[in-house]
């Protein structure tokens, strides 16, 4: 039998949800545009493409032309066409009831719009958990790609892999393609002679005289990626390395579905939750993923595979673990999700309750898109675009929608084990976690679509530690890797780094050591006296407020003094009231600064304190109190990774609202504030 | 704020379905009752307790004397007790519908038997999957115990992890406790002053003056385990213990559901796929199990703990793809469960419909116990009685609910991306795999509720290895751990160390190499000249029978010749017959001994050569011929682990029947086998 080397090539586009156009024009343009040109080029390698549906509804909006290219080259064969989520969701952290939906709707998409009966799906960011064969097989896909990785997790070494193997759950069963790991590093990047080596030397190496090896990768490697496009069509990497497969007898391209009518599977596995090396990597708490960033260098030499292959990063959805503000948009899109499954389970829906799912779904689903639920090196969760993407799209599906019945419900709301309080009406949502300092975890209004609370704490990264040493010996650029560009996009960035010790809610209560200043504030370096940011509140409901209150403690010279705070929240619309009472229960006068902090999605304003004001407006939020205040203002910033290296971004605006209370025991301090929007 | 420890002390009793009555005896009178009776006399202490479906129904049969104690220790307060799948199932590989089902029924019985109002769950074997909180919730339960292993892999430290944390999925939210290594090492083999003196430590190093710790384990440990009774009980390690946790007053025992009635969680968390670190060893393939332990070693010192954690083995549904026998064990349940959901989805089931559903599954659910589905150093899967157990209760099953059509139906049964022929009728059933030397991998005695082939293939195993070790230099016992008593019930073992190169179906067409005798087959070291045992037979129905053909080679003096194989199989009862003709296809004289092999549930029989045999009678089995044959019969033999050392297992018996074909170009070979089987 002659030799044989099958090269499965599968390339993966996807932009998210919430992303600006003109990033996703010079994707087409550096990018899917000619990439796809060189493939007309080359009529006789056969490839697979996976588009996200958003991908898909931007050429069908702005690049008919592009569609039809598509469409061509599907009808002569040349090339398959997979499916996902339409929206790009990671599966398994999604309502199965949604997994399925998401996929039949892509289906359903490349149906319609190329006449492609849809076999496989692309596997978002890679993540598998073992219960998804159900969802694929009921959603019509008979395989999927994951990393060579997942296999060496169960066991497998990455150098027997090929072809493609079955897993199953309840005997719903899927045909898996592993990706090298080698390919997607040497493809497009390494001299197109070492990839045809490492092909000779696989096929040689093979028990058998065939051998199937898959590539499946993002598009945005073939010219989005620093430098890429030059390297990929001016310097013609990707055209000479398609002649090279094409003049090569041995070696023959095929889609999945060709392949799989052609052979056999290599056996059966069964796969532990895994994604990608990096992405395990970054799912892990900060100070382990130091530690274990540590512990692969410690073997990253090629004879000491049989120790790294045993190493093991993290899980996915301990982002949610990680990042409070991931799980909150996490467990908000579980809360729509589960309205939307509410109405869909209506019997006897009329037309225009068809019409409401329809849309609402639609707006489901883009919350669902996965890219600001996580953080790796692209940015994601720390892009506030992103993450607004995605409240606005829960918000619209929220507005579509029965209102919220205008009451307060109680609910462990976000899984941390606690119950918080939800106010749902048809102008607006408020989220109030008593157990948490009596916090507000999220105002929304609906009617404008803005969760006004939408920002991000400051916290360590483990990529920080790099940013230190850059900047200390410039010249070092020893820790480069492909997913580790180090450059900082501006000076000095370090001085940016500052890390706070609570989530950057809001109507949270602070009792200043008097020598606070703003800017001590603004580096969390200051005396926090009271106890009443971190700790548990009552809640109690009356005549349609929620009334949180607290007896805590206040140190002050080295003294506890008793305290009570109450904050009763009012939820007006477009105005919502806290009314504060403070008590000193003291024997003492008490003698402190006293702060309620707001932090809001306002990306406009200087570090700013202003005495003695009682409004405050920014865009289309404003602040008013009933006394003269004390206001410290400072930008939310966070410094982190992205594509094009380290950098600053603003998150949001934190508002401190300062009086000097000086109260008799006994003596109670009395506050009103109000936080107003309005469309603009 | 008082310093204090809480323990929280939860066991969990197990026999596997299928043991033997006098195990369960012995079980009861060295570690379950004494263990009782020590605790009755620590009043004070609080505890929990877990026993599997299987010893209830023992103890209410046998001994409600001990149910008694247990309804009163309860009564009073002292006790929790804990549910689970009431057959001990690994919860993550039985279909949604029995996980549920099998959690309520031993909810029911607690609730019946105890007036116990449930509210935690053992995890059998602490088989992790992160779909599971879902379940877990619509079964009632509220919290469950799995190891802080599970919490390493999240990215936690051991030494961090107190109390209990919230998981979710689809925010069904369990409360989880993780499990301390160091107390499941301790407890009860370390000094009761040792184990003291951890508390203090970790009560010391602990941030908050309030600490709980779980210790969660086997009560076999506690009195079955080899020398554990007398250490236990006679020494009065558990006497001890629990006096000095009742005379320390920073100490305090409690029930699980006491301590969260007290106290709120730590913290959220995801867990990965995860058990205890020696079961995701043994998930292992075998090479790869023999690396993971030499890396294991390599990193074993404490200081080494920062890279031993990011160590982790396989994933426990590995053992369907480590062991065909599992593998064909796990979809055989699948489809018996099937069958039950689809009599359980019937509208208007009669009265009678319903006792058979009841009926079937029960019995469903005892044949999803997990012990004789894997392999550690317990036996398992390596124990003839523990397969014999899961099989009967499956066929128990089957026989009670509608009989199969009497057809064939072509179906990928195991889940191996390739069809098998399934023939089920009131009698019988027949799994044939056509793909894979057209073999047959199952034939079930419906009637008598017996699997004929449930036998085991010889395999390395990486404690193999070990057993030579010992055997050249028997005084080293370096290697000894908990899990690891090297001995051996027999001398010179590895003389049975034989490995089979294809697995131990039936119905296998060997063509020997001319020196092949029964001695060198036995060893499974002879010439295979034909590629008729792995490769595939084309299949056909006609008129009820199934035929099977292959067109392959045989190598004589090292020249192919083309042979043509063709058997039918009749599905008679309580006769099947099968029917072979072998055509010389070459150009060439074929002289060859050509063998069909079966591998049977017999336990009787020595190595034997019989010539010109016509026919064999062993227990309720018998072979029939019609022709004079050479009949090699040999004992299948394994070598494994159990808990009292290397012990050999007979499997079963191999049966082949030996023509010395000589065959003229053109000619052909006909032959008749038929197997029949009784009721004794």
């Amino acid at each position: 039998m002659d030799k044989k080397l099958y090269f499965l090539l599968g390339i993966h586009n996807h932009q998210p949800v919430g992303n600006f156009a003109e990033v996703l024009e010079k994707a087409l343009a550096l990018a899917y545009r000619p990439f796809l040109e060189v493939m007309e080029r080359h009529p006789k390698i056969k490839w697979s493409l996976h588009c996200s549906g958003i991908l898909w509804d931007f050429f069908g909006d702005k690049h008919p032309e592009y569609l039809e290219s598509i469409r061509q080259m599907h009808q002569r064969g040349q090339l398959e066409l997979l499916s996902a989520g339409y929206y790009e969701p990671i599966l398994p952290v999604i309502p199965e009831n949604d997994r399925r939906g998401q996929i039949l709707m892509l289906n359903e998409y490349l149906q319609k719009q190329f006449s492609a009966r849809v076999r496989g799906g692309w596997l978002t960011e890679r993540v598998w958990e073992p219960h998804l064969p159900k969802d694929l097989v009921l959603s019509g896909l008979e395989y999927t790609l994951v990393d060579d990785r997942h296999f060496v997790a169960a066991g497998f070494s990455p150098e027997e892999l090929q072809g493609y193997y079955v897993t199953e759950d309840e005997n719903y069963l899927v045909k898996i393609f592993p990706i090298s790991q080698k390919l997607r590093y040497y493809i497009p990047f390494a001299p197109v002679d070492k990839v045809l080596e490492y092909f000779q030397e696989r096929l040689a190496k093979n028990p058998s005289p065939v051998i199937a090896l898959t590539m499946g990768d993002d598009g945005e490697k073939f010219g989005m990626w620093p430098k890429t496009h030059e390297h990929v069509y001016k310097d013609k990497w990707l055209d000479n390395f398609l002649t090279r497969l094409e003049n090569t007898p041995w070696i023959e391209t095929l889609t999945f579905s060709d392949y799989l009518d052609r052979f056999g599977p290599q056996g059966r596995v069964y796969l532990p939750t895994a994604s990608y090396l990096e992405m395990t990597e970054w799912a892990l708490p900060t100070k382990t993923q130091e530690i274990f960033e540590q512990v692969l260098n410690m073997f990253k030499e090629p004879h000491q595979e049989y120790i790294r292959r045993f190493l093991s990063g993290g899980f996915w959805r301990n982002f949610l673990t990680k990042y409070s503000e991931a799980n909150q948009m996490h467990k908000k899109m579980l809360r729509v999700s589960q309205k939307v499954k509410k109405l869909e389970s209506k019997k006897n829906k009329t037309e225009k309750d068809k019409k409401i799912l329809q849309l609402a779904r639609n707006h489901l689903y883009q919350g669902q898109c996965n890219c600001a639920y996580w953080h790796g090196v692209f940015g994601g969760l720390y892009l506030p675009h992103l993450r607004q993407g995605v409240y606005q799209n829960l918000l619209l599906a929220e507005k579509a929608l029965a209102p919220g019945k205008g009451q307060w419900v109680r609910t462990d709301f976000n899984a941390d084990g606690l119950d918080e309080y939800i106010w749902e009406d048809s102008q607006k949502n408020i989220y109030v976690s008593p157990a948490r300092g009596g916090r507000i975890l999220e105002i929304d209004g609906l009617d404008i679509a803005e969760n006004f609370t939408n920002v991000l704490t400051r916290r360590p990264e483990a990529y920080h530690q790099k940013l230190r040493q850059m900047i200390k010996s410039p010249g070092s650029g020893e820790v480069q890797t492909i997913h580790e560009i180090l450059r900082a996009k501006e000076e000095n960035l370090d001085r940016y780094l500052h890390y706070d010790w609570y989530e950057r809610n809001s109507l949270l209560d602070h009792f200043f050591h008097p020598d606070t200043t703003l800017e001590k504030f603004y580096r969390a370096e200051y005396g926090e006296q009271g106890d009443f940011v971190l700790e548990a509140y009552r809640a109690e409901i009356s005549a349609g407020d929620l009334n949180l209150s607290r007896q805590g403690t206040v140190w002050q010279d080295s003294r506890p003094l008793k305290v009570v705070v109450e904050k009763r929240i009012i939820p007006g619309s477009p105005t919502i009231k806290f009314v504060y009472r403070i008590t000193n229960c003291s024997e003492t006068r008490l003698l402190t600064p006293f702060g309620s902090e707001f932090n809001l999605a306002v990306f406009s304003g200087e570090k700013s304190e202003s005495p003695a004001i009682k409004e405050w407006v920014s865009g289309n939020l404003s602040f008013q109190s009933n006394l003269p205040l004390t206001l410290w203002v400072y930008p939310l910033e966070t410094v982190s990774l992205s594509e094009d290296g380290f950098e600053r971004t603003r998150q949001g605006t934190c508002f401190t609202f300062v009086s000097r209370l000086n109260l008799q025991p006994g003596e109670i301090f009395s506050l009103v504030l109000q936080l107003t929007w309005k469309k603009l």
